[in-house]
C-alpha cells in the first residue's frame, strides 16, 4: 500500500506550528508496514487543495488527511474531498448529539457553525471524535484509492487513531504482514564511518534493511525485517545484529528507541548499588545536569565541582600549581588528578573528569576541541583519553559530555 | 513571490524526525513577506525527488531545499536538482579545503565519499557551512525559478540562513520593502498572562504587527513594521514598544533575537568586572551548563557546587545538620546559606543557589515544582525566592535555572 500525508492549514504554512502529525501518523504507519511516499502541507485554498488531492489520487492507494475540519469558513477538506469525489455531504447524527452534549453540559448555546462539524461524506465510515467535536470518516472510493479525513488537533487526532483508525487500516492490508525493527545504538563513531564499516550489508540488504541515522552527537541504526510474524522477523534480523556487532560492537552501548547514555548509565549505576561525582571544567556542569536529568538519579549522583578557574582546580580538587604551570589545566595529568580527587572527596564509586578547549579562542596555546576524559573508579587504575572534537562550542561540550559518560560505561563493564 | 519548500529525506516519511525545518524557514519568510503556498516532504529517491522538483518549477518562483546534501549515497538532492536544470557538478574548493581542514585538524583521514560534500551545481552562487562540511547554494535558473539548496541538520542550517540566505532573498524581492522587526524578551511572566495584558494593542494593530511567542520556558514578542526604510519602521514600532514597556516593563530583560538570560547576565557581569558562582542542588548543573555556555565565561564564572544530596551541602557548603532537619534540603533557608556559602567560598561577587523539587516523586513531603532560589551579592542583603513552578521535570529544572538567572539579573540592576 502507497500512503501519503496531507495536512490542511494555513497556520503551517505561516511556520506557527510545526507539521508533527505527519511525523506521528507515519510512525505508526510504519508499524502497519505501509510505506508513506509523500507528506505534503497546503493552505486553507478550496483550488490548491483540489490540485493537492488529485496529484496524490494519481499516485497513492491511501491518502491521510489532517486537519481542516473546523467550524469556521477556512475548514474545507471535507468540502473539497466530497467534491473531488463527486459526492454530498451529510449530517452523521452521532456526531450531532455529541455537538450538542458538549454545549448543553457547559449550558452554552451551540453557534450555528458548529453544526458544519457534524456533516461527513456520504457513505463514509465515520471514526467518533471523544475528544473533540469533528468526527473523523473514511471513503473508500472506485478509484481504488482510499481517503481518511481526520481533525488537526492532537489531542484529538492521536485518541482516534490508536482506537478506531489503526484497526480500520490493518483490515485494508492486502497480507498480514508485520513490521519490526531493532535499534542499536552507537558513540564513538561518526554516521559516514560507520556506513563504510557496513555499506556492503547495507547495500545488500532487502529484508532486514538497515538504516544509520545521527541525532544530538550520537548514532543510531535500525535494523528492520518483514514478515509473517514477530518471531520471524526476529530470526532475520539476529545474523544481521550479530554480523554488525562483530565489526563495531566496541561503540554499542544499548539497544532500544527509547534510551541514552546518561540513562544507561544511571541505571547500570543503581542496579550495582554504585555512585557517581564529577569534576567538569570545560563542559562547565553538562555531564551534571545529563545526569541529573534522569528520574531517580540522587540514588547514584552525589554531586560535582565545576572547575571553571585555575584557582577552583588547585583550591577545591588539589591540583597542584607545578601540574598547571608543567602540563596545564587542558592536560591529561590535569584530568587524572581530577578524576581521582572528586571520587575521593566525594566517596564515590567513580570519579568522571573533563578539561578542555570548548572554543571559540583557544587556550594554554592548544586548539579548540582538545579535550581530556578522565575516569578513576574504586580498585582499577585510572583511565585517560585525549579527544579531538569537532564543531561549534555547543556541539564540542555535547560531545564531550557525552565521550565521558560513554568511558564511565566501558570502566563500568570492566568491573 | 510564491515560495515553497522541499524537505529531502526517508528519515521524515519513517516519523523519526519531524519537520522543523520547513516551520523555521516558513517563519522567516513570512518575516520578508513572502508567502509560501507548500511543503513538500519526500523520500532519498531519485525518480519521486525529479516529480516534486517538476511539479513546484511549474507553480512557484523560489523553491527552498533541505537535506540530502551529506556524503553516502542516499543524498542526492543536488545532483536530481542538476539533472533537471540541465546542468553539472563542479568541486567547489572553498568547501573542499573546509573538508580537508576539518579531517586535518582532528587527525584523521578523510573517507573518501566526503570529497561528494565539496560538489555544488555549476554557476550556483554558494553558502559557505561554518557549522559543518556541506556548502548551501543558489541558482536563478531562465525558467524563472530560484533553486535554494540547503543543509538538513538544524545546527548548520540556522546559521547559514540567517547569515547568507536571508540577504541573498531580501534581494530577490521585486519591491524594496523592508520588514523590520524588535524582539523584547520576557522572564516571570507566562505566553497567556501576557497576551491578556496587550490583546487590544495585538487585536488592533496592523502595522506594526505584534506577535507573541513562547520558546524554552521564556516569552519573546516580536514587533513586525513595514515601510520604504528601516527609518520608517523605526518610528512605526517606537510608539508600541513604549506602551508595553509601561505596562510589562518588569519582565522585560533583554531587546533582540540573539541573545538570552544567560548571555544578558554574562555580558553585564564582564562590563562591570564582577563574577559569580553557583551552588545547584535540583538543577543539577543547569545553571553552571547555561552561564558556561557563554564565550568568554571564564572571565566572569569562577565555578560551582553540585550538592545533589545533603552530605555534599553539609560537607561542601556548610549547610547545618540542624537547618537540614528542622527546614529541610528544599527550604528558603537552606537556599540563604547555599548561596552565601558558595560566594564565599568561591570568592565571587555574586552567589546563586537553588534547591527544589524536579520530580517526579515528592520530597521531604514537599510538592513536585517547589523551588527556591538564592541570590547572594557583594554588600547587599540576600534575597531568597520561593517559586512554584509547572511541567515535568525538564520543565521544572530548565524553569529554576532561568529564574534563578532572572533574579540575579535584577540583583545586578540594583547593585
Amino acid at each position: 500500500m502507497r500512503a501519503e500525508i496531507i495536512a490542511v492549514g494555513t497556520e503551517l504554512l505561516l511556520g506557527q506550528i510545526a507539521n508533527t502529525n505527519a511525523q506521528y501518523l507515519s510512525q505508526k504507519l510504519a508499524e502497519i508496514g505501509t510505506g508513506v511516499y509523500f507528506h505534503t502541507v497546503v493552505g486553507d485554498n478550496t483550488q490548491r487543495l483540489m490540485q493537492t488531492i488529485r496529484l496524490a489520487a494519481g499516485r497513492s492507494d491511501l491518502i491521510i488527511f489532517t486537519g481542516g475540519l473546523g467550524p469556521t469558513q477556512d475548514d474545507l477538506t471535507k468540502e473539497t474531498v466530497a467534491a473531488h469525489l463527486g459526492k454530498g455531504l451529510v449530517t452523521n447524527q452521532e456526531a450531532m448529539s455529541n455537538i450538542q452534549s458538549f454545549f448543553e453540559q457547559r449550558k452554552m448555546p451551540m453557534p450555528e457553525n458548529n453544526r458544519k462539524q457534524a456533516l461527513v461524506i456520504e457513505g463514509s465510515h465515520v471514526f467518533p471524535n471523544h475528544h473533540g467535536m469533528a468526527p473523523g470518516m473514511a471513503v473508500r472510493h472506485d478509484d481504488g484509492c482510499t481517503y481518511v479525513l481526520l481533525p488537526g488537533p492532537p489531542s484529538e487526532l492521536y485518541p482516534m487513531v490508536e482506537k478506531y483508525v489503526m484497526p480500520y487500516l490493518m483490515d485494508l492490508l492486502p497480507e498480514k504482514q508485520v513490521f519490526h525493527s531493532r535499534v542499536l545504538r552507537f558513540y564513538g563513531i561518526g554516521e559516514s564511518a560507520l556506513e563504510e564499516h557496513l555499506l556492503d550489508l547495507i547495500e545488500s540488504q532487502e529484508n532486514p534493511t538497515i538504516a544509520p541515522y545521527a541525532k544530538e552527537f550520537e548514532v543510531t541504526l535500525r535494523i528492520t525485517a518483514r514478515a509473517q510474524r514477530v518471531e520471524d522477523a526476529e530470526a532475520l534480523i539476529e545474523p544481521v545484529e550479530q554480523e554488525i556487532r562483530k565489526r563495531l560492537g566496541q561503540y554499542i552501548y544499548a539497544t532500544g528507541d527509547d534510551t541514552s547514555l546518561h540513562e544507561v548509565l544511571v541505571e547500570g549505576l543503581k542496579r550495582r548499588g554504585e555512585t557517581i561525582s564529577c569534576a567538569e571544567s570545560c563542559t562547565g556542569g553538562t555531564v551534571a545536569s545529563l545526569i541529573t536529568s534522569v528520574p531517580g538519579s540522587s540514588a547514584v549522583y552525589q554531586g560535582g565541582i565545576v572547575c571553571y578557574t585555575n584557582e577552583v582546580k588547585r583550591r577545591f580538587l588539589d591540583v597542584p600549581e607545578s601540574v598547571l604551570q608543567a602540563d596545564g589545566a587542558v592536560s591529561g595529568q590535569t584530568a587524572r588528578i581530577l578524576a581521582e580527587s572528586v571520587r575521593e572527596k566525594f566517596q564515590t564509586t567513580y570519579g568522571l573528569s573533563v578539561t578542555g578547549v570548548a572554543g571559540p579562542d583557544s587556550a594554554e596555546g592548544k586548539p579548540v576541541g582538545l579535550v581530556y576524559v578522565g575516569v578513576a573508579a574504586e580498585g582499577m587504575p585510572t583511565r585517560v583519553k585525549e579527544l579531538r572534537l569537532a564543531g561549534n562550542r555547543r556541539a564540542i561540550v555535547g560531545r564531550a559530555a557525552k565521550y565521558a559518560l560513554f568511558y564511565a560505561l566501558q570502566m563500568q563493564k570492566e568491573r
